[in-house]
């Protein structure tokens, strides 16, 4: 009978929390369950899945002094140190590494990019008429391109040709869809004959801004449908696990299969361990709505959301130094503070202050940092000792004051001990930004803004799960584009003198003499290990390399014409909503 | 009486149209108004507009030898011209020329555009908030950029400063968000420090992903608001002037006002003089759903709906060649030659045969190019045989066909008579994009694309309503970037041995000589006439001028930020009906 409560405690949490894996209702396979769930177990699987992600940085290409030997990060690929020990000659790439990503994937707190990754499946096939017709207009504009400017004998500024062949032609309007290359591609042309800017203007209404706005539009309407789906169906996964669980606390009175007061005390004793039971018959007391004294079955089905609101308990309400020191916390002076503190204009003096301060950021003058910083801990004190430190980290706005002001404390005493002499300044950097966070605190004083900013803030994790989808595409593809193209290009400085002859002249690779991607001093953009890779892909496209073309179409396709879409229609229909 | 009849076919005339100007219901006043919208006044009002809009192209800063004396295009500015000969030593400057676009605004044919400018004006109260909040983060993430990059001594690869002072940061970072300078304002404190495009990271996702999102997500939300108050008024509106007309006709039969058959045959012929008393006799039949002869208030407010929809009379559906040839057209033979037209294999086969010419263009082999002109024309006279000329230029296929064709023919003709020998192969160029313009119609063969070109068409007219709102703008921004730098640069080409010394070197302006402006041979986007204005307003930013700077972030909120969102919003809503 306590294995049925332990059964039922967890399907109840299960529903709470949204976890839709199913196992087989007995007592061995629940507390296997339970285990698989333990909060430590799934650290470590977070962090064994973190490092092996991390191995990118250590294996060649790595980053500088980071290269560990090849054998002690490639221990799960034994099959690969044979191959490399055997045949030394050959280059083998190990292709599975870019699957890696899939581990993010695939474990089940992975729910959320899962769920954003089957919405991209189910857009693709509905947007896929929009992208053939946009991708055939750019053939056609492309054909059109190679015809009017092939004959004209123009070249770009750096000497290479201008829409020499189909390919070039197709590929260097492409590119003008991402904005990329705009007005570089259209200057040739222009500077022979104005008019030709006609052609350019067409192509970009109709490619960038009409196709574009039907991409978003197809990817929306389906992002709506496909997210009513996916409540539709939490919603029943819920009401099914919650079904399983009263099947088996039920107990039949006059016919009615419900759960007593007896049977919900063992429930919430498992399930709510640290609660009181006075907390527990009062969740009782708001399920049993018609006052049976018993929780029918739909008395029951709120139980999830029920648990998902916070109750406080007028023990957790009493702060600290009231338990302390109850005279000193309610005597008359101390209640006056606490008026004081909780007054708006005590507000309006530190936002004052943040102005004040940020004026002194501005103008450079650093010698009242000190000060400001023991006014705002100060504020940061004064909150405290009113709110209680519960209540006091409950509070967005409070908790980040809290961290900036205590963050840029031990920043300026490191820097203090360390001195001005460190030439990277990193901690100087560290405490620069925290001086200016601070300034956002003001934002949140303004009530229109802080709308926005609540928004923001509730739709934070879903953000965080396109942040997950998008890093997912960019390891894989950084991955991919370090086996090909790591090592091409090299960042040397940039020395005119010794510009000829030498090995690190024109960032290791002569192609690039009188390109603009040495001249723009782009050559830090390359692949050579994965921070460099996951930063700018976007660069690739100037090295004038078939593969790389292909690659950055690949890598847009996906990465900006579908994801990024997808995020634009989540934040659509959040603010819609919103407002 | 007549009178009443004429007043109210003009009521019907407007609620079909969709005019709402009021006018006196007077005899007098109605023969005014129905010359006012008389159709040769209005294409003379056109005209005049387009005239005025034009002088732009005359009036100094000129298109290159299209400058007129200056007295001649001010005509409408006599002070203008005795303030210029009195007071020659001064530069007036004529800041009425930049409001000319409000009479494309200001007239009736105006509505559409003036409620694009309605919607507008109404929407950036709601975004206004949105618009601080990411102004003021720009503002705050420009401080951490100065205070970040500063103090390291780092210059762009042209020697500019980088970062030097906040209005410099403000500016990059903004321009930024336009994505023009990326990622060149990211490599310097790139090449110096890694972690530094963090920074920039950060600063794109908030600024550009987060927030232009919510600037769409909230001008969408305004926009479908407006949409639906839009299409509520219009209908109001078309409501009372049915019943104006209603009250203007009717006849009190057993105490309930109706029109009778009379009334009815009086309104018809002033309201469609070009139709039979059938016609007028059918609608009757159409309108009276309950049979009683005469047309109650409520049947009669069907009556602008109706005129909206096509009734073809059965003598427009015979053929030009039918009535000619009665007896050649209904023949045996003929019959079995349109049969074999209408068939699909038929449509394929030609198809097909775009397919190969889009080949041979490829290819680039132009000797087959009179057999495909004699195909597709022979295929147009099949079709127009069939099909009738009346209904052939009603389907949207067959007209952009016969469109294309028929010029190409004409074009073909005239190149035969010049030959090749013109050296601006101007005749060529119009044959090419003819000739890839015939691609076009393959597009149409496609079921799945059909369904979006056909949309595209629906909302075309809405399409060209917000070209003319742009149009508005860009030729405002034009008129002021012409008086305020015109001038500044010149396009002389790009001659590197006669690069120092003489006048036409660096664009004529010394300033540009290290710039990439110059190197990136953008010397032909200037503001040296309305042409070249109205083409290119982004590259104003490189010409280091702080004008310049509050000129380009003006038009840029209000164009893009602004117009092309709504743009985008418009296209969202169109297509999401439509799936
Ligand atoms: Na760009």
């Amino acid at each position: 009978d306590d294995e049925s409560v332990l059964i039922a405690s967890t399907l109840v949490e299960d529903a709470k929390e949204g976890r839709n894996l199913t196992f087989i209702l007995t007592g061995k396979c629940v507390r296997s369950y339970i285990l698989y769930n333990n909060k430590w177990l799934r650290w470590l699987l977070y962090l064994s899945i973190g490092l092996i992600l991390a191995l990118a940085i250590f294996e060649p290409p790595a980053v500088t002094d980071m290269e560990l030997p090849y054998w002690l990060t490639y221990v799960d690929m034994i099959c690969f140190i044979i191959w490399r020990n055997v045949a030394t000659s050959g280059r083998p790439i190990r292709w599975s590494r870019c699957l890696r990503p899939l581990f993010i994937i695939n474990f089940p707190d992975g729910k959320q990019i899962r769920r954003a990754f089957r919405n991209i499946r189910r857009t693709v096939p509905d947007i896929l008429n929009v992208l053939i017709l946009f991708l055939l207009s750019v053939l056609l504009f492309a054909l059109l391109a190679l015809k009017l400017f092939y004959r004209r004998d123009m070249v770009y500024p750096d000497g290479s040709p201008y829409f020499a062949d189909y390919f070039d032609s197709i590929w260097d309007l492409y590119v003008l869809v991402t904005t990329a290359n705009n007005p570089d591609v259209m200057m040739p042309a222009y500077n022979k004959n104005n008019w030709f800017a006609v052609f350019f203007i067409v192509y970009l209404v109709i490619c960038l801004y009409i196709f574009m706005s039907i991409v978003l539009a197809a990817i929306y309407n389906n992002y709506r449908r496909n997210l009513k789906n996916e409540i539709k169906s939490a919603v029943f996964m819920k009401r099914q696990q919650l079904v399983k669980a009263f099947d088996l606390l039920k107990v039949v009175r006059h016919d009615v299969p419900v759960i007593t007061h007896a049977r919900w005390r063992q429930l919430t004793s498992v399930l709510l361990p640290t609660k009181s039971h006075v907390y527990a018959d009062l969740m009782m007391k708001i399920l049993d709505d018609d006052n049976t004294n018993v929780l029918s079955k739909k008395n029951f089905m709120n139980m999830a959301d029920l648990m998902n609101v916070h109750l406080s308990e007028v023990k957790d309400r009493i702060t600290l130094q009231e338990m302390l020191f109850p005279n000193f916390y309610n005597h008359r002076y101390s209640k006056k503070f606490k008026f004081v503190v909780r007054h708006r204009f005590f507000r309006y003096m530190f936002d004052l202050m943040i102005a004040v301060n940020a004026l002194f950021i501005a103008l450079d003058i650093d010698v009242a940092d000190w000060f400001f910083l023991s006014v705002f801990l100060f504020e940061i004190l004064c909150n405290l000792y009113v709110a209680g430190i519960k209540e006091y980290f409950t509070r967005f706005w409070f908790t980040f004051d809290f961290l900036v002001i205590g963050s840029a404390l031990v920043a300026s005493i490191v820097e203090k001990i360390l001195g001005r002499s460190d030439e990277e300044l990193r901690t100087l950097d560290v405490l620069l930004v925290l001086r200016v966070m601070r300034l956002v605190k003001i934002f949140g004083s303004v009530k229109r803004f802080k709308v926005i900013l609540q928004t923001l803030l509730n739709i934070g994790t879903s953000i965080a799960t396109y942040g997950g989808v998008i890093f997912v595409f960019f390891y894989t593809f950084a991955i991919i584009g370090m086996e090909v193209f790591g090592g091409l290009i090299h960042y040397y400085g940039y020395d005119p003198e010794a510009e000829s002859g030498s090995e690190t002249a024109f960032c290791g690779n002569p192609k690039l003499k009188d390109s603009f991607f040495y001249k723009d001093h782009y050559c830090g953009n390359n692949f050579n290990h994965i921070f460099k890779a996951m930063v700018l892909m976007f660069e690739l496209m100037v090295v004038n390399h078939k593969a790389a073309r292909l690659y950055f179409f690949i890598f847009h396709m996906c990465t900006v014409v579908i994801v990024l879409n997808i995020f634009t229609a989540f934040i659509l229909e959040a603010f819609i909503l919103e407002y």
